[in-house]
């Protein structure tokens, strides 16, 4: 059995979907992959922070956190410290960095992950700016410590897709992809084909927890953008920043333009696209009219699809439909399982 | 660099494009994987069959039985052996076994497979009747001598669907499936929306190559039912054979049916499906009319799709567009690396 320290730093939606979800599959990983875990640090953003070598309360922690309590009173002594200070006291083997994105610099998160690798920690994370700001680094330092750096998360939450190429695609040569891959935007869109005014349908999504309190970075397209480049820099070897992307969001799409495109049978679709163009690579978002023949044509709601086209398949298209919270942690415990079987 | 020796069992269609294409990407096998191969000995059905433990010719065996004239000439001395015999004196590393499939027993594949796994060496294969037929018997054996009995082509060809779940979706319950696995049957539905008549969509399925001479195993569902059966046994842990799915083919749907959908626009698919019912499994292959709304509508022609449904994910659909000949041998030659590497 594989005694597994593990650090959570972020301990929102996300960070507390995964620690249910390691609750929940303890006995799978024992058995299957003789795989045991003891979690000895949690940073949380606006509930304290908890380090003890000996082993924190995982359950404790998460009902603490629901409650809106303070989990520091879980540890022998209270810490109050950043995310670097918070790596370098865990003693983990492992980190999940479940930090909020920054969609400009990936910032303060690429330290913090920076420092887990160079301490000779695997790295996991759902944080789409560290992949996009700093990808070659930091699989450089995951090699160089001889440990791995893993994001399946960022993209299509736990739906497999890096390690669809890492692992079961191999020898193969991605020549294109084209997807949707913005929930909200794709949420909005799909409620304005019932009816909604663009304000109603945001403001659902923003009720059901889709949408950001500020939503530009979803409707502007630089989510999308920023999840364009992820897959261009990871799953092709050319490395992209989104302000690279031809970037349009859906922001001048009216309910008029939806209506009248429902009844000539036609849907508006956030197409997040790139396709090698010699050594380089050309890569865009923005909303297209697609029709019924259009493998995109029935990803509706927040659900994504994205199709790859390489040298040795035919169009391969992965749809995940109802994702959520709990999805994105499976990407998460996926690739702890990844990297430490 | 790691020399692995490879015995071709098997040399029709899906044989040639694996030669192929391990002659196209035998650079990308050396640089990125430190893989290197020699082809040990190759057996077909028609062209005799040849074993040299210095290496055959792979580029000139190609030209050779694509001019419809017998390998045997490439041996220092000729061999007309049966399989069996064959695989003891090829010395190979690693099986490739693509002999036709025989859905009733899985023979004598089943007995090809198990020489070479007894004797230590990986089996790749895209006969389907060795999984429904003796997937426990084999698989143990694989393990029993430290090998890999891999069968990705075997469903959807190359798209990555066993390996997926073998691989990249660890510590996943799968709980149901749903999809259309017979290109020939969806084929020919398309082809009736068109306005053919089956006979005329039958013959156009014959002339590119789908369908067999005798269609019936496509027509009836048996191809179906063996790939649900196939599914069911490796993803869900639960043997089920051919005959214990609940089958109907597509043989009863007149061109009237077809276009009487299709102008209150629906679609019949022949619809793959299995669900666990207690500690048990159902499983159906039968034609159904499907509304847009369905993930499964914009599946056309020869394309394959399949929906999984686990106790981790929303639903994840893959599906293939364009298939063929080249994609089988990807599967085959992705399972290569992955049982190598």
């Amino acid at each position: 059995m594989k005694k597994i320290k593990i650090a959570l730093l972020g301990f929102g939606n996300v960070g507390r979907a995964l620690a249910q979800l390691l609750l929940e599959k303890r006995e799978v990983l024992q058995k299957r992959y003789q795989i045991d875990w003891t979690v000895v640090g949690i940073a949380t953003g606006r509930h304290g922070s908890v380090v003890n070598p000996a082993g924190v309360d995982l359950s404790e922690a998460l009902s603490l956190a629901v409650a809106d309590k303070e989990i520091s009173s879980l540890a022998p002594n209270d810490t109050d410290i950043d995310g670097v200070a918070f790596v370098r006291m865990s003693g983990a083997d492992v980190l999940f960095e479940n930090t909020p994105v920054n969609y400009q610099t990936g910032q303060p998160a690429i330290d913090y992950i920076a420092t887990a690798l160079g301490m000779g920690m695997h790295v996991i994370t759902a944080n789409k700016g560290p992949v996009v700001h700093a990808f070659d680094r930091l699989v450089e330092l995951a090699q160089t410590n001889g440990v791995r750096f893993f994001h399946e998360s960022t993209v299509m939450d736990g739906a497999p897709i890096f390690s669809l190429w890492q692992e079961v695609l191999p020898a193969a040569k991605l020549h294109s992809f084209r997807g949707v891959l913005n929930s909200t935007s794709n949420l909005i869109l799909t409620l304005m084909e019932a009816g909604k005014s663009f304000d109603e349908a945001l403001a659902h999504a923003q009720a059901i927890g889709i949408a950001e309190t500020d939503p530009s970075g979803d409707i502007m397209g630089w989510d999308a953008a920023v999840k364009v480049s992820a897959l261009v820099t990871a799953l092709m070897g050319i490395p992209l920043t989104p302000d690279k992307v031809d970037r349009k969001g859906i922001e001048d799409i009216s309910l008029e333009a939806v209506i009248k495109a429902r009844d000539v049978g036609l849907r508006w679709k956030l197409i997040c696209q790139a396709w090698r163009e010699g050594e380089g690579v050309e890569a865009s978002v923005g909303p297209v009219q697609i029709d019924p023949n259009d493998s995109l044509y029935n990803v509706m709601g927040t659900s994504s699809a994205v199709t790859f086209v390489s040298d040795v398949l035919g169009d391969l298209t992965i749809t995940e439909t109802n994702p959520g919270p709990h999805t994105t942690a499976y990407g998460l415990l996926a690739d702890f399982i990844r990297a430490v079987r």
